[in-house]
């Protein structure tokens, strides 16, 4: 490698977006690169010419190790498309003469489908003028719907925070209740698949039962099917742990969010207030079978708790930023890095390429056999599956009692 | 020590009350106690004879050290208050008889300001009728609200996970977003104290800012000026970061939860629904200010979230729950275990006893000057207060890639 490279992230954070980073700049140096550029904010801030010299912010060992324990997106992050290449063909011009600026033999770009799609168009643009950067794509979300790959890296360590904390969450509701019934739904981000709700899963064992519920997106979910079960587990024991996934649907195609039992509420602007899922199906629930509920949303801690992040998925997220630096070395262009598995049990995996044009805006969701047959739980499968990619810790580097992250250093 | 002791947990779950349970356990055993029994369920279980024989359940020092890090209530929990003694005189015989059968000469509870008031009636009630059982008060609150104790154990846990937490939503607030801006109102335990949002501040440090503003209970609220400290930081940055008491009050004493901007929020049945207070404020900034807003509840994670806790907190855990053991074998009853604070640095702490009297129903809320005087921060004090309190880790034993728990094992 004798040019230049550049690298950016996209989309939404995850806990292991960083060490795909670690990976292409490691990999990167090594193997010869003059210098390493940062978009700051992705294709967004490139255009603006916002970029960083990544040799002024890891400038150790131990940056390398902090930058992977470190959440979010360092350089951070877009969203952003870029128009069809016909349609505004003076952005496409504008971008390369930045590249061409900065000597950018090689354009990596870290993130899921929409990240892909903008792979798939800069290097089209590329072959279409024989311009010679290579375009390269690296897998990222938590969400784990991008084709192709196994798995996409920031899922595994979304997935054991949320087997975790789904785990804390059960135990904390049976300490509670000794003779009422209390009914605990957590809320799970995923809006059309169910990889991650389907992780609360993970928390069962023989020291817990698991949820005794699971909800994902990819069935039509039935309000009154689930009264009755919610009813029958009320019968049996004190307290019932429900996982559903943000983005459930009716039959008819209405999200459970957007629901708002025949009562508008609306806000002093006029404007019909939305609900969340767990929020609505426990009011349902208040209303009509009395029991007490609560309601617990996972929220944005999901994607950026690195400090309970998986090993194996920290370092495949490394390997696969090296991989794409390694591709684009060697000659490829209009590649995404996926990943394979080899085996389930000792899990072992490798790294391979694939057309962008195979990859983009086709979202990956949970196979029908791997959801129970009634659609209220993930199967053994499912578990297999997932199992292996929440293996191992990351120790935080711990200052003071919290975890220490690198930053952008103020001048 | 020649007879037997019984053992309760009482209140809201914590990540450490288990930690005194086990130091409980061992201490007793180390002094030669007979039989260890567990009240299910608290006081509430022991009316109905609901107990167990910890010698079960804890069988080896692997169990110990899987109860140290076993989050939320092992003998499960209640909220009991019991009656005053001359209301109910049947309750206390039926108490005292069953201890009686059960041979029991020291009765130890774990728990916040109710549980301090179930020790200070029975033992009151001992002292009245000649009756030689030994009552000892073992403190547990996340909330560390409690009285004459430097702190409680739970609260040290609970104030790393909301530390860590805060930090790790910061990174995601501002990889997030580049040029327009994000207000991400954090909601956080603490009705009428703010400990644990005060610790919101311990995310601060050279690699993050912190949230720009907490806000604590012990102060009014006032929206207007709220309202305009979020426009004077937007005009500064792209993201800011609010940690807010879930129980912060207007002036004339309204919970910020219990207002509905002239909008009644009504359901089904005509009754008015209670908003979050992070959801009423968004509201308000996304109506006045018209920026993007988003909430998040760190909800009963705080207090469950074991996999995170603290090493200072769940050894001095251990520690007052020994204490407790020896005070009792020793002659002592009617006293609640305190921590004492030798020194701030190097920490140091050792534990006392106090007369249950001193301490049960008064709430311990920050003292003014620990809050900065614009009432938007806690100062440096408070810091230098909770940051020995989450020093340490409890590495989680893993099994499979999740936290494993000590558990009821089923017959």
């Amino acid at each position: 490698m004798k040019g230049n490279i550049i690298v950016g992230q996209s989309g939404g954070p995850t806990a292991a977006i960083n060490s795909s980073l670690a990976g292409v700049y490691r990999t990167a140096i090594d193997r010869g690169a003059k210098k390493v550029y940062g978009m700051r904010h992705g294709i967004q801030g490139l255009l603006n010419e916002d970029y960083i010299d990544l040799s002024e912010h890891i400038q150790t060992d131990l940056d390398v190790e902090l930058l992977k324990r470190t959440p979010a997106a360092y350089l951070g992050s877009c969203r952003y498309k870029l128009p069809e290449i016909h349609e505004d063909i003076a952005t496409y011009d504008k971008i390369f003469s930045i590249l061409d600026k900065l000597e950018i033999e090689c354009f990596i770009y870290i993130g899921g489908n929409d990240s892909m799609d903008t792979i798939k168009k800069l290097s089209d643009y590329a072959i279409l003028r024989g311009h010679p950067t290579k375009f390269l794509g690296v897998p990222k979300t938590i969400d784990n719907d991008l084709a192709l790959t196994d798995h996409t890296p920031g899922y595994g360590s979304a997935a054991k925070y949320i087997g975790t904390s789904v785990k804390e969450i059960i135990q904390d509701s049976q300490a509670l209740i000794y003779d009422k019934g209390l009914v605990t739904i957590v809320e799970i981000m995923g809006r059309n698949a169910g990889w991650l709700v389907g992780a609360a899963a993970l928390s069962k064992g023989e020291d817990c039962d698991g949820p005794d519920l699971i909800y994902v997106p990819e069935l039509p979910f039935d309000i009154d099917n689930f009264l009755v079960r919610i009813k029958e587990l009320l019968a049996e024991k004190t307290f019932v742990v429900v996982a559903v996934s943000e983005g459930i649907r009716l039959a008819d195609g209405r999200y459970v969010c957007e629901l708002t039992d025949g009562v508008d509420f609306v806000d002093a602007f006029g404007h019909k207030q939305l609900t969340g899922t767990a929020n609505y199906l426990a009011r349902r629930l208040a209303q009509e079978i009395g029991c007490k509920t609560r309601t617990i949303e996972l929220s944005s801690m999901q994607r950026a708790a690195s400090h309970l992040a998986s090993r194996i998925d920290i370092l495949e997220a490394f390997q696969v930023g090296g991989a794409a630096v390694k591709a684009a070395d060697e000659g490829d262009t209009g590649e995404m890095v996926i990943i394979k598995r080899l085996s389930d049990d000792p899990y072992q995996s490798t790294t391979d390429l694939r057309n962008v044009h195979k990859v983009s805006n086709v979202e990956k969701v949970v196979p029908r056999e791997w959801i129970t047959e009634d659609g209220t739980y993930v199967t053994d499968e499912f578990i297999s599956y997932v199992r292996p990619l929440i293996q191992g810790d990351v120790s935080p580097v711990m200052v003071d009692g919290i975890p220490r992250y690198l930053y952008h250093k103020k001048k």
